[in-house]
């Protein structure tokens, strides 16, 4: 593997030197900041996580204020999914697209109130679309990216280190729901949410002077349950089925077909941009979807790139993230997969930069 | 330094084979793509920069093709800088601002005929911004980024090198223009532009299946020109003051701070959506502007944060990219720097991560 080049362009955050003090070895960038992927090795880390805990420094999941009058209006505008009975406190996974049905983003809206909401963006500069379509309709709010940098704390173990520091009362906040909690004088906002199927919060740290205070409070508060720095799991994401915008789905492709349908209301989000466009997709569905894909091996080249998926010399979809994976000894990988081939069980072959491996389509991932 | 972590995400591009096999050592990443930073080392890059020709590849400006009847009045609305003038056959380096005037990016335009243009983008996704504006204002317009890679040459030698592979009419393209040039049979759109001050040419690729082959006769046309694989170069673009979007300047800035008053019109760029905004900040000026910053030193930490500028303890200013020069002795940086302070010679001190360095604002970069 090649460096990464450090610049000013390539965002530190409020956490780096906590990140860098812990032996972080690899980054990825994202959101123009960087996210460590790797501590010890991507294998230990994984262990370390599902038996665990860890803090994760995501401040790169920049968000999106969005408050005025409008905001609500102009949130709808961007989803297909229908937030009408969304109320303040809560957070909804919402695909964003384009007027064509075109995925640009999938993220995380926190509903701070009714007229101020923070979007956890994915890798695109969601930002650029917001503050184009909140002009061209000249709609009536303040679009900006304020200084809330998310720290999440990941694992089986990370109830019991979010109540050692911020009370009891967080082993009460929902999955997908969030609750404004004290630290040293500040108010954070902490939901139940992370990129990992091991369970854990997101703590939306409002204020970069906060970041190093905190990331030590947990470091010290955790000691005798093994906390440590880690970072999403390239291993474990996949296992979980998490998928990632840019990897696993692009603007090329719409909330259906990356498996999102359940999350999206096309008849009922009046006043989605893209809505006319999915409405025709709704009407026969997709012809290709996500999928989980077993690969029979135990090794696999690194996946910077789309692999192809055939059945028999025929192209029949590709894999766009795969890993081996320890506790299922196979390996693990989300592919997108035309209706041909989609079913459980579907024998298939991936052809890797590095040979041909056979694979099995799964309806589910490994969870 | 740290790995970088590959994924399908950070794209790699149709010139990634010959990077490879060049033996890259260090990438970037710029628009959700692979950028080489250094192949033997930053200094003997750069040597070899300044006395020879390099291949580069920057498949990573990726293009915003604009296209329709509204193309034109679209791509006006989006920079201060007039562009009735301008010409098919003409790249204007655009400064591109929100409705407050904040930078989005600094492109380059390509007119390739009145009603179809190409923005050669800096690192940011200024394609949602042009679609948002698109769809917001019902312009007539079909916006993609189309399979197009830049992959510059540059150096002393450029003109002999890319002589031997599109014949001597290549010699005669004039700065910021371009031509139609044939490459076994495909047209390739060729223009006298690039991010070093030692001449060259940028080679618009059109279709990924021209990568390689496009980059192999170069690399053989030029073997007795010492030409080699390289890519833009952080001491040499730092000393020819070519700013870096992100580094230099951001959303933060206008385009009279980033010191690229002279690529604006405001007056008679009727139509400019940041217009109203950057008409007062005309009126008295801005209160900082990019300067060159001689620091004296013979080495220096990298420059992978914003160093303050101060003046007894007072911030005067921030040095956002840095290098040591070989050829100047001194260390060399791009600044912004308060009014106060931004006159030839004025004396500052630099603070980094590691110590401080006294230093001396330029009003000139090293040319």
């Amino acid at each position: 593997m090649a460096l990464i080049s450090p610049s000013r362009r390539l965002r530190r955050t409020p956490f780096s030197d906590g990140v860098e003090a812990a032996g972080v070895s690899a980054y990825t960038v994202y959101n123009h900041m960087l996210l460590p992927t790797v501590f010890a090795s991507v294998e230990e880390d994984y262990r370390h996580l599902k038996s665990a805990v860890q803090v994760w420094d995501v401040a790169c999941e920049r968000q999106v204020e969005v408050r005025g009058p409008d905001a609500g209006k102009l949130v709808q505008m961007l989803s297909p999914r229908d937030l009408r009975g969304m109320l303040p406190g809560q957070c909804y996974y919402l695909p964003m697209v384009d007027e064509t049905g075109g995925m640009l983003n999938d993220p995380v809206a926190v509903k701070l109130a009714e007229d101020r909401w923070w979007i956890s963006i994915a890798d695109s500069d969601l930002l650029f679309w917001v503050k184009g379509i909140a002009h061209g309709y000249r709609l009536d709010v303040l679009i900006d990216e304020p200084d809330v940098s998310p720290l999440a704390v990941q694992g089986p173990l990370a109830d019991e280190l979010m109540a050692r520091v911020f009370g009891d009362g967080v082993r009460g906040i929902r999955f997908f729901r969030f609750g404004h909690f004290d630290f040293m004088g500040r108010d954070m906002v902490i939901a139940r949410s992370g990129y990992s199927k091991q369970g854990g919060f997101e703590i939306y740290v409002e204020g970069s002077d906060m970041g190093m205070p905190l990331w030590h409070a947990l470091m010290e508060a955790g000691r005798d349950l093994d906390v440590r720095a880690g970072c999403p799991n390239g291993i474990e994401r996949v296992e979980g089925g998490l998928l990632s915008y840019g990897n696993d789905m692009t603007r090329e492709n719409t909330p259906h077909e990356a498996g999102l349908g359940r999350f999206c209301n096309t008849a009922t989000a009046i006043g989605c941009i893209g809505r006319d466009a999915l409405l025709r997709v709704v009407k026969d569905g997709p012809v290709k979807q996500v999928r989980g894909i077993e690969i029979e091996t135990d090794r696999l080249p690194r996946c910077d790139r789309a692999w192809q998926l055939s059945d028999r010399g025929k192209r029949v979809g590709q894999v766009t993230s795969a890993a081996v994976s320890p506790d299922f000894g196979c390996g693990v990988a989300i592919g997108m997969v035309r209706m041909t081939h989609w079913d459980e069980g579907t024998e298939v072959t991936v052809e890797t930069q590095d040979g041909t491996f056979p694979a099995r389509v799964r309806e589910n991932f490994w969870i």
